[in-house]
């Protein structure tokens, strides 16, 4: 039983299938193109609470009690829950997992996190150590920014290349049984740093991470990017989507027919979020509420959705370190095998390209 | 294949092996009673670094390159890094894996890391992902105590019931083959909160979540404490153990005889600790150097590791939340199958008690 492909890439024998997925957003990115296709926008940050930190909580519990319901499935059944988030101690995660008697991995990968949940949900399941596995994530706006950079109030200058923290909670229950789009394969991250140290510029540090793991999968996999429906990216915006076509063009590989950035997909150019979304949210509720139906529907055959992470804090960057980044890597497929031509609907093509 | 246990426990057939471990300390920690078993102890807390935060990045990328030279590996032969540190973001262990060319899971579990990476570790090598994983962690009682609570040059008041963070990086090797203790079965946590608020309280509200694991731990294999030389819980201290011994009074279960805690085997009684050790560093290096060791000699023949963490933030304590508290558990075993009937050294059953 050999599970390695190459390097860094694994394959999973019994394909985990991704049963049900569900994103609350908030009002910003319920303004957005994908607007429609999430199960909840929120009206206001708050969300009925005190403080932003609280309405990111309150958000996230919900959306897993939506994910239960959609799947009709009662805690009980589920034997694992992944989660983690941008706040400090990933207490969103915690606070939410405590509302269930369900064994909990606390995780941080930034940005990266869905797909780090994803990858080790996935290894439980396929390693046969448990049948049913929640993955979740959240990122808040207002809870993020007064975090990582100035009180909210400040009125901070917003650099055209800084990117905006998506409000939002996705989450997905992926399951050895039933049906759904199946996980096949994953690369996981190394961490890497090339030197980017401006905190706002997250797209810039990010896509030599995103590059890696690409090039990596596509050398372990023997593939081409002709090979994917899709090649979405977490978080890299339109700078550092550039960046990271640039320095995949480097090395001979050309992803402009199949890229696309969750950060891009998420909200009209009009919208004035800088150089487009981030934050764990960011990839979380676009392949919850946008992607997986997709693949589902049979639109996509087989996308790679490489959720990326700035793995850096804010005594970091004061004490002048540079940004190490990761961009964890997960093969999503259609279950049915169609092979059915992917063709990226014109909607989904975001207007940042 | 069955690999479950009753409700909540995971057994691992490929027994991972720990074939490596390692440990450096701070000045206290080398002190106290397990001082002469550390690989190394430091001078001091900057341990020439311009800050706490760099000095903890120094002393676990530096205690990781020690493993691998005492396992005589490079890091080419390793396949995941698993790692998690108290500080936000979990940046010492970030910082530290941009050093290894090697994919990078980050988790938190704040003081339960060490058991929550152990775990997914020997879910990596048993469920077939890969051949070796470093499992790594620190704590830094500068870094912690600023971060957490006030500026260390407040002079802040130390209640006899606080627990002191724990200076130290403990790291290590779980292996498909090779010999050393082998990792049989795990519990891994529910989150559990029972209300308690005090942030400097940890051992209070630690305590329950142990006791969760441990009574379903016991539950799942029908085993009772005395058939483990040792049940280690992670950090709770005086206050914490006694409070745990309770709940499990409670219940029909005594430990007595069984039980020690890394954060009162860590310190004697006169080094103002408070109410004992705690921080990610606490159980790991505890594990790391004087356990593992000890199992390995055959003075042992089976323990259970509990390390547990507050998983808290600053901002959830300042806006009124109580402590949502969470306990993995480890069996490690001796690899040899002994029987050695495990007596606890006078020296290592701690002051404390």
């Amino acid at each position: 039983m050999n599970k390695s492909i190459g390097q860094q890439t694994i394959s999973f024998e019994s394909q985990p299938k991704i049963i049900s997925s569900s994103a609350i957003v908030g009002p910003k990115e319920g303004d957005g193109p994908l607007g429609e296709y999430f199960d909840k926008v929120l009206d206001d940050s708050y969300y009925q609470q005190d403080t932003w930190e609280k309405a990111e909580r309150k958000m996230t519990k919900e959306n897993i009690d939506l994910l239960l319901t959609k799947a009709k499935l009662s805690p009980d059944k589920i034997d694992y829950l992944v989660g983690g988030d941008l706040l400090n101690q990933v207490v969103t995660s915690n606070f939410s997992a405590v509302k269930f008697p369900v064994p909990y991995f606390g995780i941080y990968g930034a940005c990266s996190t869905l797909a780090e949940g994803l990858i080790l949900g996935a290894v439980l399941i396929d390693g046969g150590f448990g049948n049913r596995v929640i993955n979740f994530t959240s990122s808040h706006y207002q809870s993020a920014e007064r975090q990582y950079r100035t009180p909210n109030e400040y009125g901070d200058k917003y650099p055209p290349y800084k990117q905006w923290t998506a409000t939002g909670a996705g989450a997905m229950i992926t399951s050895r049984d039933g049906s759904g789009p199946v996980i096949t394969e994953a690369t996981p991250g190394q961490v890497v740093d090339l030197g980017i140290k401006d905190p706002q510029d997250m797209g810039s540090a990010m896509a030599p991470a995103a590059a890696d793991t690409i090039l990596q999968h596509l050398e372990d996999t023997g593939r081409t990017p002709n090979d994917y429906d899709l090649i979405v990216t977490g978080d890299l915006g339109e700078v550092g989507s550039e960046i990271l076509a640039e320095l995949l063009k480097e090395k001979g590989v050309d992803i402009a027919d199949s890229h696309d950035d969750c950060g891009l997909m998420l909200y009209n150019s009009d919208q004035g979020v800088g150089a487009g979304g981030s934050g764990c949210a960011c990839s979380a509720v676009v392949t919850a509420s946008y992607l997986l139906p997709y693949i589902n529907n049979g639109n996509f055959n087989r996308i790679f959705v490489v959720a990326t992470g700035s793995l850096l804090s804010s005594v970091t960057s004061l004490q002048g370190d540079s940004i190490p980044c990761i961009a964890h890597g997960v093969v999503i497929e259609n279950n049915s095998k169609s092979n059915a031509v992917g063709s990226i609907e014109s909607k989904v093509k975001s207007e940042g390209k």
